[in-house]
């Protein structure tokens, strides 16, 4: 027996969601169906809300709202010579929630990865480059992921980067805070090895 | 920092869906602002139009597609004489993926559960009488859950059927195929036992 068709379509759009897979769009499906129209409006209006008023930041390329600077670029005490540099807005809102950082940031929008065709001028590294010309940037943090593209990418930025005679940092490898020493991986624990300090 | 409230939004509502939680929300809204705006309304359609133009079938109340009956008490070739009675649309699903049941269903929509206070007359206890004075049916299997809850709906249905003169079943308990022995709850292994077959 088939779902009727309503039905049959809401499950195959909300299992292209990523995380949700059949069993849980059947899921939300039918919770859907129990609730009363409005609910379901209400995610909707939400939904639609989201593609529309939601835009890039000309000029940090997280996201913001109304076509305008995003709330980073506009504060005017944030500390103008700290450049973070990350993947993707997720990275910001993670790096935001340290309550470490004061400058601003970039995003680059991916990694380098030569396997899925993404080179750096697939990145927003031109405009990352306009923008130091510009600005009065002193130190650049390279906050992309420590995986192989985030560390590529470092590399490759840090290379150009120095070329202006900026200070270049990596955010440190090491142990997480409150894991166990014996849970580690060999990497993991090998690099924090490597950048022992001084106690 | 706080998000855009566009996106603030789209958290709050995905995050009430079930099984979805902050991180998944997260990963949901981000997902959705990468893509174009029409991978979006497909997805708001879908559920707005599931809203719209699902019904419950006014002789089975399993969901149905454009206020008529559903596809199983339009299909003349279902056996009338059969009538398996669940707690929820997707249980009729669950059985119509076995392809064991040419039968009709009776939903109920829930369960008796005097804590939650739900009694018989919230379920659609009444139809069913209704539509087993009129009906050809025979056989009832209640195939409610094999927990508390549906147990209970199971004996109290099962009483008040007998009184018809109906022939009523239960679905059978016992051990999961391609399960293990070993791994089996001592309720499940006791019902299994009590259950034997002769070989």
């Amino acid at each position: 027996m088939k779902y009727p068709t309503a039905i049959q379509n809401a499950l195959d759009e909300l299992g292209r969601l990523p995380g949700i897979g059949p069993k849980g769009a059947q899921r939300i499906t039918y919770w859907l169906l129990a609730r009363n129209l409005d609910d379901a409006k209400r995610l909707t209006d939400s939904i639609l809300e989201l593609k529309e008023s939601i835009s890039f930041c000309p000029v940090c390329w997280d996201f913001a709202e109304g076509g305008g600077l995003c709330r980073i670029c506009e504060d005017q005490r944030r500390d103008v010579s700290l450049l973070c540099i990350v993947e993707e807005p997720r990275d910001v809102m993670a790096i935001e929630r340290t309550g470490e950082f004061r400058g601003r940031y970039h995003v680059l929008h991916g990694s380098i990865s030569p396997m899925d065709g993404v080179g750096p001028e697939q990145l927003r590294i031109r405009e990352l480059l306009e923008r130091l010309a510009g600005d009065e940037v002193e130190e650049v943090i390279l906050a992309t992921n420590p995986n192989v593209e985030g560390e590529t990418t470092a590399i490759f930025l840090a290379k150009t980067l120095k070329q202006l005679s900026l200070k270049v940092t990596r955010l440190a490898s090491g142990l997480p805070v409150g894991g166990d020493l014996e849970f580690a991986d060999e990497l993991t624990l090998g690099k924090a090895l490597e950048a022992r300090r001084d106690m």
